[in-house]
């Protein structure tokens, strides 16, 4: 839950002047997101979503993440579509902050994932994929290995404290990964976020994607790994093979694997546990003074790094053949 | 803000089956009360708050709440109006905890009251006073007289942290307060916690009264008092009288006070902000391990408090004829 900044109702009828929505009919701080300030807001035109980045979201980045659901929902992807003020910006202020207006997508957010919904998540980020191609701006990943060198860096021996001997267990499995991790594979802007609350439903049909503050150039079957530690997990521990092979077989429907991509799966699967697990414990052992956000449990990735870790090829995911 | 109990979109899919709403198309935790989880939620039937009790709200109490709320709206009042499930209940349980659906009222709760908006809530005051008749539970003022000097005994000396000599002040003040409280006044229902945050207007026209869980059977004046204290104060310390008089101004056209009321209305300010005084010195002396919301500050109060000291007589309210 975050509202970071508090916004009057005067200013923001203030600010909604420079767009065509007419006038504001309600305004609620909504608990969605923890890196941003979020309000439901209803103009005459309809239900919006009113985003003020705090501080931890780059404010040159913006543009890119903005421009990145422009071009993909004119494409077709259910994602938030950035409006426009009369004068054709997206990108504005308000109360001191970056802020912009998209547009409302209904759908909720499933708390216990099925293998349809996880069908849902292959099929959405697959055609995600392809609809990101001619998207001009880049943007590297921040958090791919190079940025994994320096949050072990940052969290020095302090993993020893949630479980002896972490740290050394960190530094050698960074230290696998950077040294197994695939060139050459498919890549282009991916979503590197698509967690649960990222992604709604409407009844079992998928019904939005949201918060694009992770999107970069990437490889693409890394985002496939990140969405296999995000949905196919019970109990943080439990591997469902059902739900990745829904996940993974809707996915290949849309965008075929390449036999390299399938081989480097594990790998992927592993370096995207671990960046969970480092930013978590980052954030762990760095709690923010006054932070509105309680920082959620490393070892959920912990335990998750080292199934990947045991696992010998995509079969293992349920993928048994191209 | 304050979402306290976490509801999964599946649970209030099951819970939804109850109601004739149709099915869940969307569900936001949001930033409103500070007793209460709130969400708002779009079902095929449209827009809806849906509320979670928590601990602070006694659950015998809530048949009144619901039941008032139900009374005022069908006569007009603008305040959210339940929604009973096909058995015609309104007031349910979901994850363990007391729970009800109310309509959504659109407005916005201005962040600097103007004259205008004051002479709205006096207005909107008044005729929830007299629609109020003929609803035939009652529910005593738990935070009246009484009440004060519990929560008076409650704080001990921990005033004198926040200002020394500040608790003789404020026994020499309950004490005062007590031996002058008037008897005889005309009583009815009354909301006892009409701030800002719970006023919604669609431009200068009041659209929406919400938060009747304080709500109670006492003096009608008392409210008007509690109203002057949450409308007419600049920076906390500086009496308007221009929007005092728009609010009295605009409650007497609805509902004539009588002479004794007009009479008591400094005491009864007075005692207005000795209620809220107690209450945050009382939360800020026993701050909640893990809760959301930080406490207010209490002196905010106190100088309203012997801002009422020093009034002789309603005129300075600009009340200066009947």
């Amino acid at each position: 839950m975050a509202v970071y900044t508090d916004v009057a109702a005067e200013d923001l009828a203030e600010f909604l002047r420079d767009y065509d929505l007419g006038s504001l009919l309600s305004l609620k701080g909504i608990a969605e997101g923890v890196e941003n300030s979020n309000y439901f807001m209803m103009t005459e035109a309809g239900p919006f979503v009113l985003t003020l980045y705090e501080k931890r979201v780059s404010a040159a980045d913006l543009p890119f993440f903005l421009g990145l659901m422009d071009h993909l929902a004119r494409r077709g992807v259910p994602c938030p579509i950035p409006i426009e003020d009369r004068g054709g910006a997206a990108l504005k202020e308000l109360n001191g902050r970056p802020a912009a207006i998209v547009s409302f997508l209904k759908g909720v957010s499933p708390r216990r994932a099925t293998a349809g919904h996880c069908g849902g998540v292959g099929r959405a980020l697959a055609d995600m994929h392809l609809k990101g191609a001619g998207f001009a701006p880049r943007r590297p990943n921040a958090l791919s290995l190079g940025g994994w060198r320096k949050l072990v860096e940052g969290c020095g021996r302090g993993a020893d404290g949630i479980e002896p001997g972490l740290s050394d267990e960190i530094a050698s499995e960074l230290a696998a990964i950077e040294a197994g991790w695939p060139s050459g594979l498919p890549s282009g802007v991916i979503h590197a976020d698509l967690f649960r609350d990222n992604v709604f439903f409407d009844g079992d049909r998928l019904s939005g994607l949201i918060d694009f503050y992770f999107a970069c150039n990437d490889l693409f079957a890394y985002d496939v790994a990140i969405c296999l530690n995000a949905w196919c997990f019970e109990n943080a521990r439990e591997f469902n093979v059902t739900k990745a092979r829904a996940l993974l077989g809707a996915y290949r429907r849309v965008r075929p694997f390449e036999a390299a991509e399938v081989e480097a799966l594990p790998l992927l699967a592993r370096g995207a546990a671990l960046r969970f697990l480092l930013t978590r414990l980052f954030d762990w052992l760095h709690p923010v003074d006054g932070a509105l956000v309680t920082p959620k449990d490393p070892r959920e990735y912990l335990a998750r790094m080292r199934f990947h870790r045991g696992v010998e090829s995509a079969a293992a995911y349920g993928l048994l053949d191209r």
